[in-house]
């Protein structure tokens, strides 16, 4: 039997930080979203308007007053004991910097009542690597959520070898009152499955880039009709942007490393970062009055 | 300027072969299907008629007449002299063996006119490895094809470096003739673009299935979510086919290595070979009176 969630904390109010918090109060729960200043709250609370008018045009039925709702359902706050106070379930999703997060925990595990289940959103680290931090590494598992949380709804749930059964079933089913597809992953892997099916996938793309193989339009082509899918692998990574692209292959294998240095050569030191600086490895014209922006043509 | 082509010649009648003369004798060209004997070629025709029958029921416009228009463009021989006699273009599908591919190219080369340009369609082969049993490198290209011609029809176009770039040109223009979307590959590379994108990501996707991090369903879902994509990896592979699989991850890294030997003793020993033996990673049911099949639940 799963254990009743109603009341969730996200700490972190950064761009998915942001996201996860707007989605779960979207989906009816109470939410309290820390973050370690007023300041930084009050970029979020300007991010969750944000959202809010996203999901009135892009999620049905959202602009009914149920993305306003949504906005009331979230309250802030930059005190970690009374943000933590309630919560049966936390969520973190601060830097992905191991002594950050685990700072984090050493602090939270005291304040947090018994009950409460941790969870992070790490993309990088592994639970393990946080489990002992938190004080109670039985109630302690991932939850990795992808950009864009309102149309790529994945929920990654990965434990460690010492999380509770019943608490990640838990887990699941909250990922799934929230919308999200859940994605039980049984052994810890670095990457879950999104990434490790990306990762590589991306490498080889940009390698065929790199090595003067095709042209990125080309590439793409190939991809979307071998197999029906909407964009090709370059489209991808205009999205995901080339700043993360660099980081990921800057840590890979050789081949890896060669694409980092082109990235950051033929793109991100001539600010072409991808979608959102408009252009990358093709040129966006940003549609006026939307976010979205659609590809006129391509830049290499 | 592009170099007339007309009659097209086709050596090898296997699977993919049938495809590529069928395909170009539907675009309208006259077309001459060369095997090595009656018996081979007593099958073709088998196959040419089961190709018109797919085509007119999966290619608009095929039923009126036009998939059996391009039965009878195409003439077959098994008499190697006569099937390239007034070959403007050459397609070689011969079986990916080196030496029979060169022996093959060794014996054509006088045989057919001086005019006539030569397209290998060998996945594994690169054209600098049969050029020089041409005879006439500069007239000679790759020219690859994805199965299933009619629905994925990119033809990938690859030289090497004495191949003669107006050469080049009349292929990419012939490929677009055909209905392909020709593909330019601008250097030699193993695996063209296409495979050179599958590979890594159906091995990653292996990878994750043979190390027990999450099921099959559970791996294509995040990538039909993640990407839009309509299939995810493990049902592109049951399409493809395991055996095909188990031989491209024999040859490849250790974790590829690991894939192979998983591949055998869970499907391949068991007599699940992918969609086409009724069951790989899924179960399928055949549609009766259809060719196609659907998949009704996951095997593992």
């Amino acid at each position: 039997m799963s254990i009743r969630i109603d009341n969730v904390t996200v700490l972190g109010t950064g761009n998915l930080g942001s996201q996860i918090a707007y989605q779960i109060a979207y989906s009816g729960f109470e939410v309290m979203a820390y973050d370690i200043n007023d300041q930084i709250l009050k970029t979020a609370k300007k991010r969750f308007e944000e959202l809010g008018a996203r999901y009135e045009q892009e999620v049905e039925g959202a602009s009914d007053g149920r993305a306003r709702a949504a906005l009331a359902r979230i309250r802030c706050s930059s005190t970690l004991a009374d943000a933590v106070r309630d919560a049966d379930l936390v969520i973190e999703s601060a830097p992905e910097i191991l002594d950050v997060k685990r700072e984090l925990y050493a602090k939270l595990g005291p304040l947090a009542p018994g009950r409460t289940i941790f969870a992070t959103n790490s993309s990088t680290l592994l639970p393990s690597d946080l489990a002992e931090a938190t004080g109670r590494p039985e109630r302690f598992v991932a939850l990795h959520f992808a950009n864009d949380i309102w149309i790529y709804n994945i929920a990654e749930i990965m434990g460690h070898p010492r999380t509770d059964p019943a608490i990640y079933d838990t887990v699941v089913d909250f990922a799934r009152r929230i919308g999200m597809e859940p994605i039980k992953i049984h052994k810890e892997k670095a990457g879950y499955v999104q990434n490790s099916l990306l990762v590589p996938f991306l490498e080889a793309a940009q390698a065929l880039v790199v090595n003067g193989i095709a042209d990125p339009e080309t590439i793409d082509k190939t991809w979307r009709i071998a197999t029906g899918a909407p964009k090709g692998p370059l489209q991808m990574l205009d999205i995901i942007g080339l700043t993360t692209a660099y980081h990921i292959a800057a840590s890979g294998d050789e081949q890896a490393r060669a694409n980092a240095r082109y990235l950051k050569e033929h793109y991100i030191d001539q600010g072409k970062l991808g979608r959102a600086s408009g252009e990358g490895f093709y040129k966006y014209e940003t549609v006026p009055a939307q976010s979205s922006t659609k590809p006129v043509t391509a830049s290499a």
